[in-house]
């Protein structure tokens, strides 16, 4: 039941060489520990100690969901990077005209939220309001919402973007939304409107 | 925009009136939480200085997805509590035979699971690694899976079991366990496979 | 190197005796778990598989702070319930008028505070800026601020108030600051100034 | 009563210029939030409205001792990178012996410690079991101890390391490890044994 890590071919779009291959190294570790985490789980899952404070159960099933999240957003963020940007699809533009007052008050909105955030930033469909959102994720795992549905996925983690632009968050943020693969964003949006 | 509770008439199966009752007024405070949030972020989002330290975009914004999570979990909690246990459906069976290697196997993992969790456990279909797995919440928004599904949700937070079980969390979980709507739980199975 | 748990007799002023005897236990379960944390991470720390996502040394390691934490702030509240309120001694109240502007006002403040805080609520001594301050901690080990000193320390945990108070707070934060042990108080000031 | 920045020269020990100025850059923006936060509190507290899920307070009630122990730490970081490395002073050394059984076995502890940590590594001593430790933050706010001391503090913040060392933890580590101004950490002991 193990996962193997996806390729993706060096993007010219959004940063150097060398930070792309580091962060391609880092995505490939949380395929790996995902496994790992798996295995140590199904094998050596020790149900009988487990506690809330501390234990070897707890220890690794706080590892399993940070480290799964690491791989679905990493390859979410991937995929999108783009330099074939143009614009963005129909449906893209009729969702961010309905649910954000058009696509410059999405952009506003998602600087400011990828600005506030500490791990990921990331336009969702969120099933319970019925409303497309950015959220902040200020780790892999905290700030996901249940059954949410990613479409525009940023990664904020300063390892995503330090070695080129240092504290320059706004320039980072900027590059991403002019390289986003709006053919892939499309996509994803019509498996759901 | 604004979303409403829903009435989740009083279930003798699992704590006494009064816990019930406080329980459902903290989750009719999600509800009123996730409109002020959404209000708030819609009218005075204030933007332009959003920051990831402290700002007061940054502030609502982490409520929000607290919010909404505190919603849609208590949400799928509630509905499946039963009184009309009654053995599991084919398709849960099979899930957990499958991914478990049996029912019992299932409750072992799922009770050290609970064990170990300080907001909600969470039987959830995972969709990169095509699993189905009991996970840990933290908090609300701490440790849900980017498009994950989830299928058997059981309040862990203190609020839910304190009043009747005190520290007996184990008398709580295997409580709840007893007492799943499994025609609930089939439905939602239905969805995924 | 074990530590032991201190004895705090039954105090009539906070809650019921049930509820105290619950969280009496509670404390001395982190009592044993800073024991056998200890004794893991010292005779196990398997220093070689160390790892940031997932590892047997960062599971344990996380339980530490949480475990040692939850004993000396529970420790602190229990030691200042009170029924001996009267009044603040002469250094509270300087300090009160100094840093808050009075008692009125700090009251107003803590309150807030601990309204807003998912773990506890603390007057602290910050000896970077050389102010006390309320905070906010989420859990036992979010929120803390590095050399501070606590002062006045409220539990906000569900398990503290639940049971008594179910979801009125406010109920719960203003008997307890008409129950402190001003004198206690007063020696821990004394430390400081 | 807001607070200024210290000033740290360029260390050559650690990392390259531009990542040491990005470093301060960070540092003097925590500075510069502290006074934010305390500004905002102080003026606007909104008492009235506090909120655990959300609310103006808490937004920036849980930025204050965010920013705050992102100065503290920082200062304690900077200060103690020396290039003056030598052999450490007795009272460390003493202390390393009883802690830790020797300096070997604490540099291994400090290691897997600082590669468990998302945040910082700290060797703190810790009042309640009178004991010195290791222990990991994955925060500036997540993982500090309630009165502990803080006695040597390694960031492991990605933007501490990232431009130079990459994926690397190790090299960075070590590197921190051998750069350590020990006369700086003989004086902080001092004030504690």
């Amino acid at each position: 039941m193990s996962i193997t890590a996806k390729e993706f071919p060096y993007n010219t779009g959004i940063v150097s060489r060398k930070a792309y291959d580091d962060h391609i190294a880092l995505y490939k570790g949380y395929i790996e520990k995902t496994n790992e985490v798996t295995e140590v789980l199904t094998t050596q899952p020790e149900w009988g100690t487990s506690n809330a404070t501390a234990s070897h159960y707890r220890g690794w099933k706080k590892g399993e969901t940070y480290a799964i999240n690491g791989v679905i957003l990493h390859e979410l963020y991937f995929q999108s990077l783009g330099n074939r940007a143009g614009p963005a699809g129909t449906k893209v533009e009729n969702m961010l005209n309905r649910y954000f007052g058009g696509t410059d008050n999405w952009k506003k909105d998602f600087i400011a939220c990828a600005t506030a955030a500490r791990g990921w930033c990331i336009l969702v469909y969120e099933q319970r309001t019925a409303t497309f959102r950015n959220i902040v994720l200020d780790t892999h795992e905290d700030g996901n919402i249940a059954s949410a549905y990613p479409v525009i996925v940023l990664d904020m983690y300063e390892h995503a973007y330090f070695i080129d632009y240092g504290t320059d968050k706004v320039a980072y943020i900027n590059r991403f939304i002019s390289n986003i693969s709006w053919e892939i964003i499309e996509k994803r949006i019509g498996i759901i409107i």
